[in-house]
């Protein structure tokens, strides 16, 4: 009913503005041994919502990281890289609510003051604490807030509580975004748990994306880092939802080693090959599930350049179309408007042949060689484009290189968040 | 059933819709000697709306161009770009409605048939007659139609006709835009007159950017072009809208030498900085007429950077905050939300120092050396924001170069036309 639709579409404080396009999926989350995870409500959000997660760690656990390339960044990000240096992790302090951005030197001290707490009450190094937060920029961390939470924290930490620590550093998602996968190295099985949290930002908060990854497997904190690097590409920088590049952007890695394995710490290993599967496989379920809640999102668009000469220019011409709001907005209005298609490509600042440009639309070829393809009706471009779930196939034919990016549709929702939506 | 809100707000058919920030201003438009100019409805469009121009040039008139840096582009991009090395035109034939883009080889044939009957129409040589077309991509180019017009256009030809000509090659513009600039040299009087189209795209067209400046001052072709490339840089370069380059995007300038002055052909003579002058000048006022005519802009925002290292890192970093679709929705919703800002400065790749960064929203400081400025308050932030007229100052304090980039919000009136308009 098409009134229905547009109250509960447009009106920015209606409870349904929120969409994200197909279900959630919330799967059953093991417990994975050496870690222990809680969540509170410590009162940087209002209504008792959740804004702390704490993750404790067993001695000895691996751990990498990829953080936000903005100059700007919070002191916790800082924090973060520098404690990388350590190669283990004891504990992760996450708060939603506030990001602890542009507040000056008080920014670091008061992360390192809630640091300190979390090594003091965990008996661990205030080096081995990894802190992040998220939420709205320029306000003054309520430090002492948090501090005051992280001893009934620990008190509540349970091995298995995944979920609730996901809640925990959710800001304006609709979801909590978890995932898991399993595997074995030399016969033992391993798990690696994941959540993430970031869709967008309501007024005045900022579109970061967390996410922090598990497992018990045993791999050196070195080749962790090697492994989260190629994992990264393939996963979280490749979705986007507006372009935008955040000033708190995180994503770790924990492995606890506590699977009765040998240790991996070679490169060249085997045995690594199911691991970085796994690794790259959960990165990239929970990027989609950020694109899937991305703000306003009614459809979750692939697309995917093939026939490139190299994997840079298929990501670049990729991107260019995934970002491009004459693209977007086509989407947003399930409008089979290839020309926008094509001026997306041409712009991708790639030597690409008009000539042998073919698209297609879902399995509908659209442009062949160039031009519209003989074969092609209007009809049939809608019907993809009525779906809520949609792939754009682009063959630059002109060598062997792929690279797929995911998307979401520009849309009226998209600027009442952003636009409308006063806290 | 359809809610109010959707009729009166959403509504592509609804009149309103298409706002521009200010009140257009149409100067009158003096004839310039050497330069004669019509317009008429050759059937491209619907309701015999304006559709195609001719302008008429005298022998010798001096030419130069910069077109689009899309891979893809229009056949008559690519034969304007290979005519500029006649040094010398005649004519300008622009259509609208059709960009005739992805044609394959047939759309070079048209565009080359419609040159000719020019050229024939006014005993001049092919190769003289410069063509742009704007428009829908991918649908055939109604040849046909265009050469039956072009005799009438011939006999219509006349002086000062300079707004006619302007509406026959507007798309989706709310309204025509024009220019004028008198100048000197040697005591000559010399006069430009411009014309441009742009705002945005209703589907299928696209938003192409074309523009026109004629003049009767004496100036070489390769000066010309020289003036030409500083100019665009300084005004349509300067612009964004929705970030997307265009496959026909065509600046030209035309200037006949009918001025009785010695003739400029030295980039270091003396008489050239009021010529220099004027011509950025007019470039600037209709690079701007097209951002205040934005597609469903509500506000004209100036962005300038200052106390960059260099001009390039004053452009980038000036570029990424004019095209942050965070920062242009928070502009929609006339929304102080500062740390956007600062998001999209920390993002554009330039080495900057947070601590030394100064922003400014019209007069009032609100970062202070990367702080929130002590005195500033939410009120005074939230008054610019409520003008329609917009100036952000961002200070890096890290050199003396600077840059300016003009841009304007995104509404839902710029998700309304580019999503739900059907044609």
């Amino acid at each position: 009913m098409v009134c229905c639709f547009t109250i509960s579409v447009l009106s920015p404080f209606d409870e349904a503005l929120p969409m994200a396009v197909g279900t959630p999926i919330i799967p059953e989350l093991p417990a994975i041994a050496g870690f222990r995870a809680a969540a509170t409500a410590c009162g940087i959000k209002k209504n008792e919502t959740l804004d702390l997660t704490l993750v404790a760690m067993q001695a000895g656990t691996s751990v990498a990281g990829v953080y936000t390339k903005n100059r700007i960044v919070s002191p916790t990000v800082t924090l973060c890289r520098d404690r990388l240096k350590e190669r283990e992790a004891r504990a992760l302090l996450v708060n939603s609510g506030n990001a602890n951005v542009s507040n000056g030197p008080q920014g670091m001290l008061d992360a390192l003051s809630n640091g300190k707490t979390v090594a003091d009450q965990l008996g661990v190094e205030d080096r081995q604490v990894f802190i992040s937060s998220t939420g709205v920029i320029g306000a003054a961390l309520p430090v002492h807030k948090i501090n005051a939470a992280i001893p009934g924290l620990v008190e509540n930490l349970q091995p298995g509580n995944w979920l609730q620590a996901a809640r925990g550093i959710m800001t304006t998602d609709t979801f909590a975004k978890v995932a898991v996968r399993h595997s074995q190295i030399d016969g033992t099985p391993i798990t690696m748990v994941g959540m993430a949290k970031g869709s967008g930002m309501i007024h005045p908060n900022m579109a970061t994306m967390l996410a922090y990854l598990f497992t018990d497997a045993a791999v050196s904190s070195e080749l962790l880092q090697t492994l989260l690097n190629r994992a990264v590409q393939l996963s979280f920088n490749s979705i986007t939802v507006d372009g935008d590049c955040s000033t708190n952007d995180t994503l770790m890695l924990f492995a606890s080693g506590a699977a009765p394995h040998t240790p991996l710490a070679d490169e060249d290993d085997p045995r690594l090959a199911p691991f970085a599967e796994m690794l790259n496989d959960l990165a990239m379920e929970l990027a989609q599930w950020i694109v899937r809640d991305g703000e306003g999102a009614s459809k979750f668009v692939t697309v995917q350049v093939r026939g490139a000469q190299d994997e840079t220019a298929a990501r670049q011409v990729a991107m260019k179309v995934a970002t491009s709001s004459l693209v977007k907005t086509a989407f947003a209005g399930s409008d089979p408007n290839w020309g926008r298609i094509c001026m997306a490509v041409g712009s991708a600042g790639i030597a690409i042949e008009e000539d042998l440009i073919d698209i297609f639309l879902g399995d509908v070829q659209i442009v062949n060689r160039g031009q519209r393809d003989a074969a092609y009706t209007e009809e049939q471009g809608q019907a993809v484009m009525n779906e809520a779930e949609i792939g754009i196939t682009i063959d630059l034919n002109q060598g062997e290189a792929q690279a797929t990016i995911w998307t979401c549709d520009l849309t009226h929702d998209y600027v009442s968040i952003n636009a409308d939506y006063r806290s």
